[in-house]
């Protein structure tokens, strides 16, 4: 059976693009997660846990990559940068990583050839998210280019977003519909006990439900 | 003054390309050095910081990579793996580190952003040397489209390769004529004390400085 490495961060993007891997494309899959010292990173490592247990993983790595946090210049990172709470801006907000997803990409590009994967997955939303730059296709069009530039000549490795076009009441329908367990996945960027329901992460999520039409039962700190 | 980010392993290849950097080029130098499990990372990282001093770097930073090994498929990382010692073989060796020049430039990525530097410095090497494929300069373009793509709009990022196209003995007697302090560098992919000689990376270094008319000061377990 052909096999894909599935980077999985805890939320509920990347969960539904590995169970795509899986349900849709009828991949083995191998999970990654990396912890690189963002604020929630427990908890993100607990959700990850479950999800890719309930993927039934050929394999699973659990990356320390906390250099990410030494470079720091990122809220998520930075114990000295609050995380916005007054709703998403234009432009590159300060949660941003530098280069974050150039990184993971790099990474899993290694295992897949490692594994012998020939495909990768990576939950990014290029319209209705946060407005990262290592979240559009024109990115990962270019990387894909350049893993298959820097690897062995028998290395053929392509990388699918699903997502990439979806909007966030899509990406809860599809969910729901392909039966990705939901509650255990984590999206806030500061909390881990209950979302704080006014970071980008939590407004994104939480909008994405109500458009859905559904309700989301992970615990937040006003019960949002 | 302007700055770049110089990726400096401890070999020669790299100390020459930091050098050239700051010598020619003119850059205030921000030192990378990447621990990835190699089996001669003491000695590597123990040459770095020698280099770096005798460059006065603006900023040095020491990486943990150690997922690296952990993906492992390299005689480089790999305790099971030994390192070829018969000579150099076409094809891809079995030291090539799955994508690792992909990782670390995106790592160095990453930092340019988060620094303002401009300019990231590799000490890649092409023609003269083992045939690895993230070791050549359409590598080289296609990830710095990628890293120019996936940073923030204002972000513009050279990669430089001065080296790509030198053979060894042009690396050596550049060394030489710059200054870089070649018996502080180190090459060999096995040993730690003394070199042995007879991997491809000692071949490629004793060939060059035999070419370039000159002795390797380093020690050598058979003094070769």
């Amino acid at each position: 059976m052909k096999k894909a490495v599935c980077i999985i961060s805890g939320g509920m993007d990347s969960a539904l693009s590995a169970y795509m891997a899986k349900k849709i494309d009828s991949y083995d899959i191998i999970a990654v997660h990396f912890n690189y010292g963002q604020k929630t990173e427990k908890k993100e490592l607990e959700s990850f846990r479950k999800i890719a247990k309930s993927l039934s993983t050929l394999k699973e790595y659990e990356l320390d990559l906390h250099f990410i946090s030494e470079i720091g210049g990122s809220a998520l990172t930075d114990e000295e940068i609050a995380v916005p709470d007054e709703g998403i801006e234009p432009g590159v907000p300060v949660t941003y990583v530098p280069f974050r997803n150039g990184i993971f990409l790099s990474i899993a590009g290694a295992i897949a050839e490692k594994e012998g994967a020939d495909a990768i997955y990576i939950g990014v939303v290029e319209e209705d998210s946060s407005g990262y730059p290592d979240c559009t296709d024109a990115f990962i069009a270019k990387l894909q280019g350049a893993i298959n530039e820097g690897t062995k000549p028998e290395t053929h490795i392509t990388l699918k977003t699903p997502l990439v076009h979806l909007k966030k009441q899509e990406i809860v329908s599809e969910s729901v519909k392909l039966g990705v367990p939901l509650s255990d996945t984590w999206s806030c960027y500061q909390n881990e006990k209950s979302a704080c329901g006014v970071c980008d992460s939590c407004r994104l999520r939480l909008n994405g439900f109500k458009k859905a039409g559904l309700r989301d039962k992970i615990p937040y700190l006003d019960s949002k």
